[in-house]
């Protein structure tokens, strides 16, 4: 790829050598310099894209990394990685030990904090600009970049509500391009359509109202327009407000035509942007489509039955369900917590509502499981896509805490299902009515499972299944991870000493099957892809404790540190629960 | 009490059969027998008063329990319950087996969604206004009743952020009092003031920038008025926003003047207001103002100190510190997400940042704690107060996840102290630098020891320490239940028999003392003020399973079921955790 001035730039003091006339053509490298490694090593594209003039100027005008800059939620900062010494290692992005698919504080002094959840950026960068301001230090800046469909979270609102009443040298940046992973929802959203529209409103009053120095509406493409704005900011003391309107997918045609698509398109190509076919005829399927075909299909017959997702349609596949059924089937934004107490009022109503959010993002409305549905005892499905390890997103996104953190919440059921047809059997019998809330956790990707739209059966609750008798020891696994059990069976010589059961519910536990096994066995093995640390295998010790038996008990999961990012095989490995590392545990428990 | 009115009101059907202008001396009926029950029973007073008018016109005006109303946290709604029914059993509040403090659904039809925790009422209301437009009925109405403290919090806007884009019956009914328990705080409320004040807004553009049909702001202290504006607005379709100003305390004298101390004044005199003084001398400190006094007195010599309280200065006694230091402690408002990522913020640039957040209120901002604390390990100190039972205030409030949900975090510190020293001195270790986040939990209420103002000491992190030797059985208490232990152990005719272990540290757990008692002692007894299924208890199972002792283990502590409100004493011997219990545990553990 010809490089005229990007191959220079090590850090933004190599930036700030160009006259601001040739910044465009930087804009045109950098440009090119993502879409040809994303096109071969994939990650997200659209995002950074629709930055890339944003991310030179912001480079250009401040005094990076004194000037502390954040990037909300982070899918957007590439461009900010190449031009901050991390060029020659964007090849390993999101890959096991390389570089993280989002800004790390870790990973270089440039990236000011760390995000990958929604909405934080704001409340960060006060936090800093109060400090600085304790130190003495009243020239610094500090800057959140955060897109419109993130500013309308509660957290945003949070944050702008108290910056607005202090004299912190704050900026915040809304990049505003109408979409976050899906198009941006809500009031506010057409607010500022409005905004950019000239529609009622000159500028932004809300803003304002909240004691912003609001400027904007501009031109986020136009590198000139946003350095002078900059430029002009700089000089301005207190919480300022800079609204940019951008293109996602800025500059790759299709990105901007499909936005949605090409929010992480996989393999493409890179000249043409055409997205690489994938062979996917006969695959098992994914498991949130098993979600979204099996929630459509009951949607059907149950007229009471609704899906909720913030702000995850595709992601969730709830958007199968959102066209078919469009009164029933609500996108709410990156609000979850609003998500799970607008299900607990619909529920309060007699109707059977599916509350679909990613596991690690649930996180953001714990309480409201536990005050608004649990406490309630308001029978909400909880529908906990991405749970256990996710791979390539790495730390900030994987979903193993969420067994840990359920469980210990009365009135509230935990299941994992085994594999599609579970999935799908457990979405039928909540559906059915179960009194009382229901967790069900799945993970990312593909099952198993060609033919998996069989029959409903309804599941009884509580009951755990014998998927092989065994002599010796007795394999208690949660879950998909389960499916490694019986890989790693099949290559063991002796796997007739070893028995294994599908635990599927966490909680009820299967107390009768439990005093069975801790009667028969003397070893017994837990598996969970979650946390060791308050999860399913912690359930068992406690069963075996408060009966007191003296079964020997390991577990099996994800260790108490954070997991980096890698394929969900290498994480696996790193975890030791893959095959490989299951086969050498049973056989060394064999011979113990 | 003289009641000409009141007395005959059994439900709003009664009410409704009145002339208009007989009203006012409902209002004043009622806000004298809540005068008079509350004086006496204590309770929570001012919010209740300042809505006297608004909760007798929704009443008048709407199909209650048809129409739904939902009262935002629920400290003003004891008018709601005395004419809803509960006006002969009104004495019994917050009492074991008496009424809630708080609307509960399984204890009234007209309580349409329970509460407690604040910024629930408009996701609760939204999603019942969406169920009945589904199930057909477009008349109903769906109302939330929200204070401007509660308003400014995340999950407030997200709620109003979905419903402007519907076409819900919704009405959102801001009690504007310039007030939560403590003023209210942030550029929203500055906002509102301005509205009231007609300074620059006629009207309120930013609620109408949601799309919301705005109305106001009346006065909602005048009974009429604000029945003729509930009536103009029941005839209209979709969300409304209805701006009433109220007086906290209104109607006497001593809450009006001072709304903080009589949101909850504990006993007063009825007809004076006068508060009735409470005989303090030589009592030991609430365990509040061990963390109040202690801040104050270490931001005194350790600049980089930082306090923050999401609404709770005169709860956490963080107030001491705002009053000495007011640009280094911070009252962000009720916004838990915000404060926590605000602390991770300040703590990148070297701030020692103490984020005191009510145990249960915590769980707002869970994935902060993961996500921008905890997976950059941010020397964040939590303080996290109301921890354990609480007593009277129930089932909402109880914080008794904690140390589950605080324990499987990677990075993460979980600290509980015995008493008011060991709570002092881990401060002062926490602000020393312990290059990690902690969680520090401890009860409401007072400790135990007057004199608790020793010279500082630093904690060893991760030790836990031998009160008391024994020979049988080894009893492990966390926190300042372990206090219960020993008030047991002296009672018991062979205390020699049990050895007493302070384990403070859940995480980390002492393990070479662990190895000590595991090796010595054939029967465990672990003891905590939290919930069982993951907490403490579950910490030292996990423990004997991974190092595969065999010693029989007893976990004490919150059954797996909501708690509901009575006095801590009561509670806690409903939980089997009280002295007494103890006693007849210990006893019986001795001879099985």
């Amino acid at each position: 790829m010809k490089s005229k001035f990007l191959k220079h730039i090590n850090n933004p003091t190599d930036l700030r050598q160009l006259e601001e006339a040739q910044l465009p053509e930087v804009a045109q490298e950098l440009r090119n310099f993502i879409i040809a490694v994303v096109a071969v090593k994939e990650g997200h594209l659209g995002a950074s894209l629709g930055v890339v003039e944003l991310t030179i100027a912001l480079h250009y005008v401040f005094d990076t990394p004194n000037d502390l800059l954040i990037w909300d939620v982070g899918h957007q900062a590439y461009g900010h990685k190449i031009l901050t010494g991390r060029r020659a290692n964007f090849h390993t992005n999101r890959q096991l030990n390389g570089i993280s698919g989002f800004p790390k504080r870790s990973e270089s002094v440039y990236d000011a904090f760390g995000v990958g959840h929604s909405s934080t950026s704001i409340s960060a960068a006060l936090g800093m600009a109060i400090a600085s301001n304790l130190k003495g230090d009243f020239e610094k800046q500090h800057i959140a970049v955060i897109g419109d469909a993130s500013i309308a979270s509660g957290m945003a609102f949070e944050g702008l509500n108290h910056a607005g009443v202090t004299d912190a040298n704050l900026l915040v940046i809304l990049n505003d391009n109408a979409i976050g992973i899906d198009p941006s929802v809500g009031a506010l959203k057409n607010y500022l359509t409005a905004v950019k529209e000239g529609k009622n409103h000159k500028q932004n009053n809300m803003i304002k109202s909240l004691n912003f120095d609001y400027s904007g509406p501009i031109d986020g493409n136009d590198i000139f327009a946003v350095i002078k704005e900059l430029k002009r900011l700089q000089k301005i003391k207190g919480p300022k407000f800079l609204h940019l309107i951008t293109t996602k997918g800025k500059g790759l045609q299709q990105a901007e035509d499909n936005q949605v698509q090409y929010h992480a398109p996989g393999k493409f190509d890179a000249n043409t942007g055409e997205i690489l076919p994938k062979s996917e005829a006969n695959l098992p399927p994914k498991y949130q489509d098993v979600f979204g075909l099996t929630i459509l299909d009951l949607a059907k017959a149950n007229e009471k039955i609704i899906g909720i997702t913030p702000a995850m349609p595709s992601g969730s596949s709830l958007k199968f369900m959102m066209d078919a059924f469009p009164k029933r089937a609500f996108d709410v934004g990156i609000a979850e917590q609003h998500a799970v107490t607008l299900a607990a009022g619909m529920a309060t109503q007699g109707m059977v509502v599916f509350c679909n959010i990613y596991s690690t993002f649930l996180q953001r409305a714990y309480d409201q499981v536990i005050h608004d549905v649990a406490l309630q005892d308001l029978p909400v499905i909880f529908c906990l896509d991405r749970a256990g390890l996710v791979g390539e997103d790495g730390a900030t996104h994987h979903g193993v805490f969420d067994l840990a953190y359920l469980r210990c919440i009365p009135n509230m059921m935990v299941y994992a299902p085994l594999n599609e047809i579970a999935l799908r059997n457990i979405l039928y019998t909540a559906q059915l009515g179960l009194n009382h809330p229901i967790a069900i956790r799945y993970p990312r990707g593909r099952g198993q499972i060609v033919d998996w739209q069989k029959p409903y059966q309804k599941i009884e609750i509580g009951q755990a299944n014998c998927l092989k008798k065994g002599s010796q020891i007795a394999v208690l696994s949660n879950g998909t991870i389960g499916n490694n059990v019986t890989l790693a069976l099949a290559k063991m010589n002796n796997p007739e000493s070893i028995a294994h059961y599908d635990f599927a519910f966490v909680k009820p536990v299967d107390e009768p099957l439990l005093h069975t096994i801790f009667s028969e066995f003397e070893s017994i093995i837990t598996l969970e892809d979650g946390v060791i640390k308050g999860g399913f295998g912690s359930a068992i010790v406690e069963f075996a404790a408060s009966h007191n038996y003296k079964s020997k008990i390991e577990i099996l999961g994800i260790p108490d540190e954070f997991i980096e990012q890698g394929t969900v095989s290498e994480l696996q490995y790193y975890c030791k629960i893959d095959v490989f590392s299951l086969e050498i545990i049973f056989a060394n428990a064999l011979f113990s």
